[in-house]
């Protein structure tokens, strides 16, 4: 039986600095014995885990890696064995940035409404790598009447010519593996200098680049970064230092 | 002449409840001897200020409010004062939500790197509205291949068809002046079921209704509440509870 007075919590930890998680995400991870964490195949490292590894006490809490491969195989067997942790207490699902922004999470909130429908689930939001991403350039994402757009880069080559002239604002996440192929294309939409390429945003590694050619012709270790995203600015605006 | 050890802050405190502010963010506003926070109104009350009126210490910190009013006229000299204030040390401007995104600072960010390049410049980002609604109601705003949009619902009207047919989820901010008409488009866009309003998010007066008759038919406090949002799923999606 699942014990209905403990809580599913699901913390957005935000970019990666340690002081962008909100107050509460801290609260609650320093706070519930058990934590679990993703990582994309089996002894992987988590990226959610380097974010708070010096907050979290090993003599009281237990911290476990669990693989969510895509396609979600296996699930199932990850999201049962964390419900059964609800016995110790709260459970913390850890996620960097926003829980319900492209986050493992979502997949894992679906098995849990489906197979778990009374378990209390409270979902703490967290700083989104765009906005994070924007602070750290001093570049304004949106104002007043401006449109902002946040795609998956990779799904939205086709798309980008229009979704530029329609927005004032586009985000390109997870920009790595089509990032010359979207270069070409703003290149031809003639944006070549309304382009920021941010990397790591609030960990170690952190890079900002403003303008086509700098991203192009950027270190390797630099455009294959699984973490970087592109934001593109149709209009005239602020440039980054 | 401006002293250049000291820092201006831009703040974002999130949504409106005080443990969804960064780590950082509260570190800062406890730190810094002064703070401003905007108004519409000279007079008016300040909604960043209710969000860390139980966090800042009277007697050795000074708050003052602005009024920024739309257009920005008179912008310059809070800009002015604000500068000035650097000389007792650092100094924070308050916004809600994320202080790049549809937000006063952006405006003064624009008037201190043409008057003022040499102020350093520290801008904290914060949760979002949209992903703290979409939190608050459990609701995924984007995973996968989808396609997210944040549209000021005001200057959308038109776009709004088009835009449903091309993005998988969209935000409609500032919805209030406009929504009747909102609803009548989903409606015709036979999306009556794929909406959720959320007014106040973590703040007192909460609310979270979904479905098309249920914000047609809610209070008028709820409808023309300046602090509500709209999230439209294109696709089938969690319902929220």
């Amino acid at each position: 039986m699942t014990p209905l007075t403990t809580t599913f919590y699901a913390l957005g930890l935000g970019p990666g600095d340690p002081d962008l998680m909100t107050v509460r995400a801290r609260d609650v991870l320093q706070r519930v014995p058990t934590l679990f964490a993703p990582v994309r195949q089996a002894g992987g490292r988590s990226y959610a885990l380097g974010i708070i590894s010096g907050l979290i006490d090993a003599s009281r809490q237990h911290v476990e890696t669990l693989p969510f491969p895509a396609p979600a195989v296996g699930w199932c067997e990850h999201v049962d064995r964390m419900v059964a942790a609800l016995v110790h207490g709260d459970v913390a699902f850890l996620t960097e940035g926003d829980p319900l922004l492209y986050s493992t999470f979502i997949g894992v909130l679906c098995e849990l409404r489906s197979r778990y429908p009374d378990v209390p689930v409270c979902i703490v939001p967290g700083v989104a790598s765009p906005m994070a991403a924007a602070s750290a350039a001093a570049l304004p994402l949106a104002d007043d009447d401006q449109r902002l757009a946040v795609l998956p880069a990779m799904y939205a080559l086709d798309a980008l010519p229009d979704t530029l002239q329609r927005f004032d604002t586009v985000v390109l996440l997870k920009v790595a593996p089509v990032l010359d192929a979207v270069l070409d294309c703003l290149e031809r939409a003639k944006l070549a200098e309304h382009i920021l390429h941010v990397r790591r945003v609030g960990r170690p590694g952190q890079t900002i680049l403003s303008g086509l050619d700098r991203v192009r012709f950027a270190p390797p270790e630099v455009k294959a970064d699984y973490l970087s995203l592109l934001i593109v600015k149709r209009r005239e605006s602020l440039v980054p230092q």
